[in-house]
C-alpha cells in the first residue's frame, strides 16, 4: 500500500438543488411524504417546480456535499459524479472544483439534463426532497478510475447510487478495486425509504464486508433492521457492521463497533435555518478525521461540528471553513 | 384615465446571479472596482468564473428585484425583460412569476445565453458586480406591450437599460406610452459609472420631464453633477426634477421635490451580510408606497424597511413577506 493521493475520494449521485422554503400545507397538497426523498421522473419534476415558490440554485448530491466539507476541512479529496454539460452541468462542475475537489468525470455531451433535487424548506428547517436523477442516470462503471480509488485512503459511497441502473455496478466496481489496495470502504444508508428500496442488498454489503464503514440515522437504521427499538437495531449492527456511526439529530452520535459503543454529544446550534446537508456533513467531518489518524471520538466531534455549520444556514455546503472552526474548537492542528 | 391593471411595471435587463462570497484580494488581483457593476464580455464572465469560488445562483436583475419586491408587499407587479429559453432563463422565468409577478416577455429562442451577474460579496458585505448581459442585450421595443404599460400607474425603469443597444428604444417607448396614459415613470440611476457613461441623455430624461421621479444613491447623485458636495448636487436635483429620492445607506434618505426636502432615516439591521438589492428594495418600497396612495415619508419608511430586509441576508430578493413586515411595524393595512 503506497501513501494516498486522496484523503477521501466520494462517489455519488451529482445534482443540482433547487430550494424554495415552503409552508408544509404545500407538501400536504402536492402527497409529499416530509423529510424524505423521493426519486420523481421529469413530468413530476415539471410540475413541482412550477408550483413551488421563487428558488435559489444550489449545487449539491449527498456525497458531493460530503467531499467538499473533506475539502473544507484541509483534506485531499476526489469526487466521482455526472453530470450533462448543460447549464446546471457547469454550474455543478464549476462549484465542486472551486471548493478543492478533483472532479474528473467527463460531462456527459448528450441524454438527460442534469439532476436536480427540488428541496423544500419547511419553517421548521426540515427539508423534503424530489429528486430528478437526470444525468446522474448514466453513471457507469466505466466512469470508474482504478487508479484514483487505489489511490484513496477513503472510498465513499452513497446509498442513493443503488437507484440508477448502472450505478450499482459502478460501487461494486469501486469498492472491490479499494479493497485490492487495502483502503477502507464506507457507505452512507443516505435514506429510510433508499434503505426500504434495497435493505437486501445493503444488508448483504455490510455483512460481506463490502462496506468497512457504515453511516447511518436513527430512521435508516430501524429501516434497515425493521424495528422502531434502537437498542435492538444497534445490538443488531454491532454484530453485522465492522464500525458503524449512527447519527442522532440533537442527541449526537453513537460510533459503535463489536467491541465499543461511544456516545458523542451534538454541537450546540443557535438556530435551525435547513437541515439539509447535516447528516452529510457529519460523514465529512468523521472521515477526514479518520483520514487523519484521529480516533473515532475526535472524528465524530468533527462530524458533529459540520453538521452544526451546515444546518446554521440555508443549502448543504459549509459557507465558512471547517478547517478553521476545528482548529478555533481545539479539534485539528 | 381608468383604473390600473398593475400599481408598477419594471423593465429591466433579465439577469441570474451568480454570487460568491470573496477576500478583497481577489477583487484587487482580477482588478475589480470594489462596489461597482463592471459590464464584461463572454470571455471576461468566463474567466472571472473559472477563477471565483464555489457559488449560488439566484434570479436578479436591478428592476427585477425591485419588482419582486412590490410584490412582496402584496402590489400588483409585472415586469419586461429579456432571458433566453436556457437553463438559467428558465430558472428566471419561474422565479419571478413564483413572485407573484406577471411576466409574459417571450423567451429568445436562439441568440446569446441568459445574462449573468458575477457578484462578489466581501467581509463588509459589499458586492462587486461583473455583467454579462447575454440575451438582455435583446430586449427591442417591440418587446413593449403598449396596453400593459398604459394599465400600470407606474412604469419603473433602470438607468442600466441605457447599455443595451436596443432597450434604450424600449425605453423611451415605454415613457412615452406611459404619459400618454397619465401614468408616472420612475427611473433609477443603476450605478455611478453608469451615470458616467450616460450623463447627458440622463440629465435630458430629467430636465425634460421624461421621467416623473428619480431614485439616486448618493454616488450616482454626484456622478450626475459631477460634484463631490452632497448640498451643491441636492440643490441642482431640486432645481431639475420634480420628485427624486436619495438613498444614503446607513443615513437613510432624502425625499426631494422642489417644494420640500424631507430625511427619513434608514431601519437598524442587525447585521450587514450583503448589500446587494438594497437599492432596488429601497425603491419597492417607496413605489409601492406611491401607487397605495401614500405620502412622501411612509413610502421613504417602506423603502427603508425593504432595504433592511434584504442586506440581512445573501441575495437581492426579500426572502420575508414585506407585506407581513410592513403590517408589523404599522407602516400598512
Amino acid at each position: 500500500m503506497t501513501a494516498a493521493r486522496h484523503d477521501v475520494l466520494g462517489i455519488g449521485n451529482a445534482i443540482v438543488d433547487v430550494l424554495a422554503r415552503t409552508e408544509d400545507d404545500f407538501l400536504v397538497r402536492h402527497a409529499m411524504r416530509k423529510g424524505a426523498m423521493t426519486l420523481i421522473d421529469e413530468a413530476r419534476a415539471t410540475s413541482i417546480y412550477a408550483a413551488m415558490g421563487p428558488a435559489v440554485e444550489i449545487s449539491g448530491g449527498s456525497a458531493a456535499n460530503t467531499i467538499v466539507g473533506c475539502a473544507s476541512f484541509g483534506g485531499r479529496a476526489a469526487f466521482v459524479g455526472k453530470v450533462r454539460d448543460d447549464g446546471l452541468g457547469r454550474v455543478f462542475a464549476h462549484d465542486i472544483r472551486a471548493a478543492g475537489v478533483a472532479f474528473d468525470t467527463p460531462l456527459a455531451a448528450d441524454g438527460a439534463s442534469t439532476g436536480r433535487c427540488y428541496v423544500l424548506v419547511s419553517p421548521d428547517g426540515e427539508r423534503t426532497m424530489n429528486t430528478y436523477l437526470g444525468a446522474a442516470q448514466d453513471l457507469h462503471p466505466r466512469d470508474i478510475d482504478s487508479d484514483a480509488i487505489a489511490g484513496a485512503a477513503i472510498t465513499y459511497l452513497e446509498g442513493y447510487l443503488w437507484d440508477p441502473k448502472h450505478a450499482k455496478d459502478a460501487f461494486l466496481k469501486a469498492a472491490s478495486v479499494a479493497h485490492e489496495a487495502k483502503r477502507l470502504v464506507a457507505l452512507t444508508l443516505s435514506d429510510a425509504f433508499c434503505v426500504d428500496r434495497w435493505r437486501d442488498e445493503f444488508l448483504d454489503l455490510v455483512r460481506s464486508g463490502t462496506v468497512d464503514l457504515l453511516f447511518a440515522n436513527e430512521a435508516e437504521l430501524h429501516s434497515l433492521y425493521q424495528t422502531a427499538d434502537f437498542d435492538t437495531a444497534l445490538a443488531a449492527l454491532r454484530r453485522e457492521a465492522r464500525l458503524a456511526v449512527v447519527t442522532r439529530s440533537e442527541k449526537g452520535c453513537v460510533v459503535a463497533s463489536r467491541d465499543e459503543v461511544l456516545a458523542v454529544p451534538a454541537c450546540p446550534v443557535d438556530q435551525v435555518v435547513d437541515t439539509t446537508g447535516a447528516g452529510d456533513l457529519f460523514a465529512a467531518g468523521f472521515l477526514f478525521g479518520l483520514a487523519q489518524g484521529a480516533g473515532h471520538e475526535r472524528a465524530a466531534r468533527l462530524g458533529a461540528l459540520a453538521a452544526a455549520e451546515v444546518i446554521g444556514h440555508l443549502g448543504a455546503r459549509p459557507q465558512t471553513s471547517l478547517k478553521a472552526l476545528a482548529q478555533e474548537r481545539g479539534l485539528a492542528a
